[in-house]
């Protein structure tokens, strides 16, 4: 198992559900801060009065990472200011499983003996310093795998939820308020049941497309029907030329059609298509409802779970309209992938060979080794693969929600393999294919102009090309496919933004005049 | 002249900035930090190391408090955590204006002779730690009035830029990250033109409607044409029963068509209508682009332009699909009302008696006081009042910008006025009509069913009548709109929260069933 922290402000419960926590688990129990006396020989309150606060945030923060740098599984009570230490925040994620006790200023403040002898609560109104402290760190306390409040529950009930969340391992994606968490599964319908459970909703808006319906709709009614939930069923049409906005438009009205109000979720099943249309229809129905992904694709799990992109198609070009609508869960259970061909397993993998040339050389390396099983879709080569290409993608949104910098490292491929699915009508590739060819025409075209070492298009080709992959465009396609590239909504001016592949796993965005990159492409 | 309050991270110029400016201006420089130390007989590092942050923040706050309490003007420096302070904050963004001065981390540690000597970044790494507190603060900071990059901009620039802001002395809506200012003004066609170049954006796209491009156009070309900027003009079809999905539907293909970037800017010039589809298609547009709301009736200006909220109207009601995309500037020029109706001015005016009625005593007495003249539209008595109402509602919406609690009080008579509306087809009835009456009957009905005293209900419609706008519906309307009470997007469930008066200036929200809330509308 991993270790658990227990993160939250002082007096939300953690020093006396860490004790029962680590019983029930049978592993050691430790609190940061008697960790920092014991070593200092002080106390943690005479440490703040000579050293000050900065000081004990920097010696929190060596505790922290020697902790979480050892192998072993423990429960680590944090210090109530930890996690506003935003490498420590970080390392507790990746490495840990995050569980943050919440309580109001109210209760706190009950729960300390002595309010006025806290430093951090050493004001005239010690509630009103709690609320202000509570709202400055709101952010970081929010970037968790779950948050309890313990202003009512019990420690055993605490305990019990805390280990359920061990059970799940959930991936978490932390964005402050709007953090989430992806649960990766196999054939475990449950996981969504309790994922919408989790949402307590009003009433479901289901919305799928007719394939999937037909292959998954009985596991789904399922999962939903312990639930006895109201609402609607909406099932689009399935294609990439259906990602319109008249698709949009009939989620609305189904769910507007029965009167939804604003705690309705929207579950989305399906892939990057549904989950874009439904993820955009309810970022705007009454202003925003929730949403649950629940991708069926390889391509969804990967790429369109994770970063909360939504939107449709315009007549000039791919996802022109939409919203940045982050999930209230996700749940990628790869029993739903049985279900897909060949051709549309592997385009899913062409999003994880780009995430695995721009930022992680161990999965291209995983990938390259695993090759073929991957390709013959067996779930236990898939699983560790999903799971790797999520947690990527998870260390590059986190820190670039809206796509200013980072975040277009995951545009490679995308700049000409865009281009090439409009070009096609969307109708010609799967998204993944043509993500595949723009993968090595970029690439290459780095090559020509002098960005990158040579070698790297011919490795991607070589990979895609073993997991089924097209890897080369038709003759003079790239050329008829121009004019979509000057379209791009991540052009600039005269100028893209192109992820440039240093070294497997090494990328960096370099501004290229569109005339060059135009003469790198088809020149 | 206000006061102006100079904030930021240590070392971004502050007293540097402060004591030219208070010279220019021909005012007083005080320096927090300086009045607390003086007033202990101690250093400020001092105090902190004795006393600690957390006592040092209770003497800031005192000492701002005192100082924003005198009717002097002066130039603040406020320390640089001050602002973190929720009470000290908004009373500085009441009080003054604020001017946040910024530099990068790097900047501030070379600034500061002895970086490991200053509490707040004595830690192994000091630019890091400037990173962190940066960070966590960042919200805080970005309530402002204005915010100054001083990295590479002389202090006379500096001053310079904060003596025009004292001449525009905008009002802010403070929102963390997505705070932005509203200029009040009366005929001063550059105000547009300045909040445009603020933005530096890549491309306009100018949306308006037919009578108000008829009536305004030659100014607003004016006000745009020295900025020479790339974009395209949509002119929508005028009136409420236009807000669709298909208007917005037009701005997204005239956009698209010229291929604006996400550096665009969204102008939307006009009343309600305009704003919320334009402000709706920014927010979609390329998932997002900015919007500067130039609103040219009395209601837009003192509703729409706050808050945020757009959308437009589905076959099942009013507003049911849209965004809360705060705009990034606001430019009320009342010189846009002299080509307004008497009919449309005065329906302005029932939402600035609506928000009277909820949150401003005094705004009341003095719409009963000067309604004369208001009626009749004279810009001397209308420009206190629009200043006024913008101001209590940014009051309410900087606390709730989501509309979970205190924001839903502003739908004082919006529950049965947006009945009316849809029931009348978005034809019958102006939306501040609509409001009126919709005011009137909800007051009554608050005093039925024992939740609010006798008589506010006719003090409300003795005024409304005064300034020109219905205040009775006609028999039989309210039972024939009903359905679309049930419809609306604010009811949960089986109830509605209905906003609940009082006394004048003071509400509450209360959980009405909607059964009972339909005999004492009906009964």
């Amino acid at each position: 198992m991993r270790t658990i922290v227990l993160s939250g402000f002082m007096a939300t419960g953690k020093s006396t559900v860490g004790p029962l926590l680590a019983a029930r688990l049978g592993v050691p129990f430790v609190d940061t801060d008697e960790v920092i006396a014991r070593e200092a020989q002080r106390s943690v309150p005479d440490i703040w009065r000579s050293d000050g606060e900065t000081a004990f945030r920097a010696r929190e923060a060596d505790v922290v990472a020697r902790l979480l740098g050892e192998p072993d599984a423990r429960v680590i009570a944090f210090g109530g200011g930890a996690v506003t230490n935003r490498t420590t925040r970080r390392l507790a994620l990746d490495r840990a499983l995050v569980v943050t006790l919440t309580a109001e200023p109210e209760t706190i403040v009950s729960r300390v003996a002595d309010p006025k002898g806290r430093p951090n609560l050493a004001a005239p109104d010690p509630i009103q310093r709690a609320r202000d402290l509570l709202e400055q760190r709101a952010d970081a306390y929010a970037e968790c795998h779950l948050t309890l409040s313990t202003d009512a529950t019990d420690p055993d009930a605490i305990v019990d939820a805390i280990v359920a969340l061990a059970d799940r391992d959930p991936i978490v994606v932390p964005l402050g308020a709007r953090s989430y968490t992806i649960d990766v599964c196999l054939d475990a319908p449950t996981r969504l049941t309790d994922a919408i459970a989790r949402c307590a909703p009003s009433s479901v808006v289901l919305v799928t497309d007719a394939n999937v319906q037909r292959a998954r709709g009985a596991v789904v009614e399922a999962a939903l029907g312990p639930l006895a939930l109201d609402g609607t069923r909406v099932t689009l049409a399935a294609g990439e030329r259906h990602k319109t906005l008249a698709a949009v438009s009939t989620i609305w009205d189904a769910a507007l059609g029965v009167g939804v109000d604003r705690d309705a979720l929207v579950v989305a099943v399906g892939g990057g298509v549904v989950g874009d249309l439904a993820g955009f229809a309810a970022s705007a129905l009454l202003r925003g409802v929730r949403v649950v992904q629940v991708p069926t694709t390889l391509l969804a799990m990967v790429d369109a779970s994770v970063g909360g992109k939504t939107g449709f198609d315009h007549a000039t070009g791919k996802n022109l309209v939409g919203a940045f609508h982050q999930p209230s869960g996700v749940v990628a259970d790869l029993a739903h992938l049985a279900t897909l061909s060949a051709r549309e397993r592997a385009a899913g993998l062409a999003e994880v060979v780009k995430i695995a040339f721009t930022h992680d050389a161990d999965l291209l390396a995983r990938l390259e080794r695993d090759a073929t099983a991957i390709r013959a879709g067996d779930p236990v080569a898939l699983m560790p693969i999903v799971r790797a290409a999520i947690e990527a993608k998870v260390r590059v949104v986190r820190d670039d929600e809206r796509e200013s910098g980072e975040r277009a490292l995951l545009n490679l491929g995308h700049t000409i393999g865009h281009a090439l699915e409009a070009h096609g009508g969307f109708t010609r590739y799967l998204h993944g294919e043509a993500v595949a060819i723009g993968t090595v025409v970029e690439l290459r075209a780095a090559t020509k102009l002098d960005l990158a070492p040579a070698g790297l298009a011919e490795r991607a080709g070589a990979l895609l090309a073993r997991l089924g992959l097209p890897i080369a465009p038709a003759d003079g396609e790239l050329a008829a496919s121009w004019s979509f590239v000057c379209a791009d909504k991540k052009r600039s001016r005269d100028a893209l933004r192109l992820p440039i592949v240093m070294a497997a796993g090494s990328s960096r965005l370099e501004r290229v005049r569109i005339d060059a990159f135009r003469r790198a492409v088809l020149g």
